[in-house]
């Protein structure tokens, strides 16, 4: 272990994940010499805040460790001198990601918080608060990372990247980990027996696996995770995979890679559009379910004598998030070089993608930031969406930057599960005037439609 | 005028267009010197190929010329020494249309015959007949020219070049004339004093427009065709455009390039499918339209005293295709080096398609065939469609040739004028059925679903 | 003709090309409505200004029009309102080009203007004038075209447009016009009945050429020009050819492309230095040469009853530059859409070289500028000989605007024509010492190499 | 350690190098459970397979381990069931090498056995054979991986893949572990506690240098190999690198890439033909010196009492090259994701190669094959000096497999060692009849070489 004492700082440290990062701080104790960590928050988000840090800081008590856990208001006091810095943060609190579900599916759109017309709001929001912090940084911990897992993560870790300037920027997302227990159960060989190649952005990308003795296993998973005919297997982890997909079997078969769940946004629109239509109807759009589980998952927070992480907050959906950002700090501070999936800059490691854009791509992260694995081509239907979903992200990323009214119709002209049109106009200008408050870079054009709404 | 003799053939020469192309011969007497035409039909066509082929030969006689105008239902006979091969025909006639608008549009999706599941299920019937001629022609007529607007024509084109292995082939669309009629009234400025550059897919292709004083003018038309507050212009052009557009105006503004008609499906995909189930429901579907047109025309055509072209035909809906069928013929007979819109090989003029594949791009016509006028790079969000239609088009021609099903689902997974999921699937197994008569590369999965059929 | 009045500027004014210019216009007085021409110089070159002039004046008037031919050495005053500037100036003049071979050639090293370490400094004097111009420009005449044909003009033309900003530049040369008139007595077929299409760098191209009836004709080009067993031909142009090539045949078969004449400093390196010093030791060396012509030019010029081109200039070597200026001018003035080789952004159109770089390449001239006609890929061997030259062009114009004395011997490094290591750096040295008079972009450089210099 | 017993098979085991192979085996039989070693080779070796096999059969013995060691002129027989073939042949031996170097040097050309006119010969020569190992393999191993380090290991590689399908090829070289040791010296820190990114070709590649704090040393690196103000430094390696460069120090800077030793022949290419001119007079080209060396290491070789590699080995210049072999082997045998630097199937992983031709780039070795770490693109002097080699060697291989004159002469034309021109051609000549009996596919020329050079 080297001898630099470290300082992480938690952006949106409030969150209900926290307790998971501080879990993944202690298990690697005797790798990351922490001197403080720093939870971060706003005026709305205080009382949460509290709570969980707090909680944080009884349970690296529990674990007899001397680090100082820090809980603030001020950013700027956080992040000075800061090793690390993590955000985790949501602009509009769970509130306006049901703005982001609930309004385009009152129109009979998906509204999903990635890649769909919330996940664009989401990025709309987000995507100036990034950039702000970007700036503090610069003043105040020139030579610190920011691991990122807001999402949309692959906009934000662009955004960052590229109109911030901030090389050392990594996004993550627990997705590529989740894809990765359920194909060493599904073919009962151990992770660490397993090699894994992720190319594609976040929340759309796919991947192969080869086992230790030199075979290719892609084929194999396709048929045991997607066939119907493999719906009495024994392994209960294909049953349910079986079960619950609704992916187009033969459709996985041609593609000849392993899809991410996210992709059965895209492969099984319809389906999941009806699965969606069905939760609003019936008030249990994600957004909804999740700040009920939040709410009960703070409830025990408060509890004085809690101080490891719940069995319920593994449920909460997002697990792994965080222990990935710890694993990502550690392999950086030790030159580890683990191989993890992130959100780093393309250069040219995914053939199909810009060169200068973000891929969510296997890389082995070192002292020096992540080093892609080569991913190469895809085959021609995988790389046509590709290229649709990465111009959709750049053109929204744009749209965000600018304020531009014009590129972010054309952002939802293009998002395959916007329908293009005169709707897609319509859930614009709504999404817009719903998170006035967010999109200050949006004014005027908001201002017009404000008027516009009046008049009628 | 050059002295070799021209040997003309027409396959689908019984087509109700047949009497324009004539009539594009006939204007171009002075500069081909036609010996024989020949127009190919099947037995299914043979009474239409008679009453078009005898008011062809009343045209050609009342114009003075000796051609020889011949009738035939044997191919192989006519290609014998073509020197040009036009087809124009249509497997399974328009009632195949009829079902490839009709099944889709009955669970509520575009059907469209050129890049909807219908234009799809077109190319997979169209796609093995023209690599049948072609080897024909590889036998009979080594060194003709292969001029095609027999639609999908940008698949077909494709199919013809990198299947067939035809490079002398080349794609035509009425489109962009009428587009570049249309811009020359809206700007009030003569077609031959503007300079156009187009690049994209057949039926999905943009372009812009230079004056002769060197101004561009593609932002002048976006606000002419687009922009609502021209509704009230004294040029009736602008007035009727606006008044038809469904496309969003600030979303054009944006992709800063004139878009062609076809683009409503892409950029107004939920207005359009509202449009077409209204016809639907009315039959009144583009194909059922234009059956009772054809049924009128060939009543008028049967009068032996009409020897020239009908008004009528003109607003049959192809005008100027069987015209730019001509002019490509006499620009490559008399390497006239005329800028005229076709589907060629790319070879890197649109830098944002493969290489190796179909462009509908400006070229110059010569004596070797198009030379594309080098288009270059588009704009991020015009990219991404572009090549996510591109990879549709080549999975199509791919699963047409193959005959696989498990290509066609894909194709029909990432088209944006389907969604995706179970209902794809549905609508792709009714069509497999409802065509099997001419897809016999599909006749293994066809069978199969047979038998699940009968089971049901 | 259009009633626009034009005016036009040529920097450089008082070169003995001069005359060939004029000769052009007067040629197609009846296109171009021209006002004014300016013929700009500088002190160094006043006597030869007005020489020259003098005769540009009564070569108007001789031709019966009412142009105003105006001399000046004040550039801001004749750039005022200008249509058309075209540049064929010499910084350091002939001098500077007796430099810039003899260096080199004394240390048993190619010299040759263009490319070679003469060539290089060429770029290194004239980059910081273009720019200077081009900045008097911005300010002057913002609409005008820059016709630049001062070599290199490849390396001048992507200086002008990506350093300069200024995109209305079209970089001219007189060797693909050569190449065409050779092809078409080699082939016994007048010019317009051929179709050219060149690629590549300005004095690094090939072409190829088809016929009229759609044929080929690049490989039979080869053989008549480059087969030895072509040597007793009855065709002069052929025969001629093969005495003075010294291009191994079976290579130019291997390329199955047309060379241009430059390609003989790479493709015969060491015939060609053998040939040039031996010129070297005999004070024959081009530039010498083209001294002693130009002072007999100049002294024909001063006869006062001289109205016309004289036949000697066409020997100088230079033909058709000039008349090619004149063509350009009067294709943007009529939107002609001449077809012409012209140094333009490449934008894709030879697929081998960077997008944003410049390539010389067959263009259709339209009002707007050039249009390249797409030109694709090359193949193996010649790609590798293309990407390399472009690397050392850019190397070199960024050596020539940052005043890099790294850049420079790295650019020098990667030269073909120059061998690498220490010899290479002496050579570097001494030319920047020779001509530190026009370079001061490198005066911090080339002072200490001064002061080493005394040293020794 | 896996259960599954190996076979290796050496062909050329009768390679001086030999016994650094059998120690690479010995140091890892802990990891390695082989159960046979063939050492094959041809008539013409037999003498020295005995010898070397002999004392490889004592070095098993001595340290305690029970594999089989098997010599045999039967190259079939060695390879029937083989789990990895290694190859080290030298087609023509010590001689041809002899010819390789001197033929060009007494033209006054560089020989240079690896891309020098020797190295293409070499390609030429050793092709073929490789092409015929394959055939071999297809049958009689078809899963085996083959690890060549027969020079020109890249053209090699990319032969074996490209032409001979064998994708279980990989290239190695010594030359990337010899920097790695270098930089380690001289930065003073353990090769283990820094990261290396290198990319290029074979003899052709520059690499990057990271520290574990996540440094770049590059820059620092060329100060300290290249500067020659640091050549009174403390650090041996330092100095000694100082003294020995022939590298421009400012060029080098500008690079901003770590260059290997190969590259003094196209940085300093006249300082290199100096030095090799002087070789050639005194008999002391490097085949010369090492066929000496040779010789002597057999005599010692024959001792029985010699039973471990003797130090003589190592100063014999291919030193790592069998201990990077031994490497591979383990590291794909048991899946150990060694970063290693190997001749590999580009795939994207270098931008500025051909995305399906060979590169040498740093790759992770897994039980699968080398999966390359991205590395991106170069610099623009850089890249096209690779593109240029890439040609060549692109060429050269087609030439190989051809035998085609014309693509020899072209590759010789476009190798930047090479002086185009009649010389090339003569040089071409004389090394193709000094070679004709190992250059069958090249006959038909060589035999009218022949008959030309018996006329005069």
């Amino acid at each position: 272990m080297k001898n630099k004492k470290i300082k992480i700082v938690t952006i949106g440290g409030g969150s209900s994940y926290t307790p998971e990062l501080i879990e993944g701080f202690i298990k690697r104790s005797n790798e990351l010499p922490i001197e403080e960590i720093w939870l971060v928050d706003i005026e709305e988000g205080k009382e949460k805040l509290e709570i969980v840090g707090a909680m944080a800081q009884r349970m690296v008590k529990a674990a007899g460790l001397d680090w100082k856990v820090n809980l603030t208001l001020d950013r700027r006091q956080a992040l000075k001198d800061a090793d690390f810095v993590s955000t985790q943060f949501r602009v509009g609190l769970l509130d306006a990601r049901i703005k982001d579900e609930r309004i385009p599916l009152s129109h009979g759109l998906i509204g999903q918080e990635t890649n769909g017309a919330g996940g664009m709001f989401k990025a709309f929001r987000t995507i100036p608060v990034i950039l702000d912090i970007i700036e503090d940084m610069k003043e105040l911990c020139p030579n610190a990372w920011l691991i990122n897992f807001t999402n949309p993560a692959g906009m934000i870790a662009e955004a960052a990247i590229k109109y911030g300037g901030w090389n050392r920027t990594i996004g993550l997302c627990n997705v590529p980990i989740n894809c990765m227990k359920q194909d060493s159960k599904a073919l009962e060989i151990p992770e660490e027996d397993l090699f894994f190649k992720f190319a594609g952005l976040n929340h759309f990308h796919w991947h192969r696996v080869w086992d230790n003795e030199g075979n290719e296993r892609t084929a194999e998973l396709i048929e045991l995770l997607y066939n119907p005919e493999n719906s009495g297997s024994n392994n209960e982890t294909v049953v349910a995979n079986i079960k619950d997909s609704k992916f187009i079997y033969e459709q996985i078969k041609d593609l000849g890679l392993l899809p991410c769940p996210y992709h059965n946004y895209y492969y099984a629109t319809d389906d999941m559009l009806k699965e969606e239509l069905e939760s609003f109807s019936t008030g249990k759009t994600r957004a909804e379910v999740v700040k009920r589980t939040e709410a009960e998952l703070f409830e025990l927070y408060k509890d004085v004598k809690l101080d490891y992480k719940p069995e319920q907050l593994t449920k909460r959906g997002g697990a792994y998030y965080s222990d990935a950002a710890c694993e990502v700090i550690c392999s950086i501070y030790n030159d580890k070089k683990t191989t993890m999936v992130v959100c780093t800059i393309n250069n040219g490691s995914v053939s199909d993608l810009p060169y200068d854009s973000i891929a969510e791509v296997s890389s082995i992260i070192t002292a020096h930031g992540p080093e892609p694995i080569n991913f190469g081509k895809l085959d021609i239907p995988a790389k046509g969406m590709l290229q649709l979903m990465k111009s959709m992200e750049q053109t929204t990323i744009s749209a965000a930057i600018k304020g531009s009214y014009n590129e972010a119709i054309h952002a939802f002209t293009i998002n395959p599960l916007i329908p293009s049109g005169k709707i897609a106009k319509e859930v614009l200008n709504e999404l817009l005037l719903a998170h006035k408050k967010y999109l200050l870079q949006f004014a005027k054009i908001i201002n017009e439609l404000d008027k516009q709404t009046l008049t009628y």
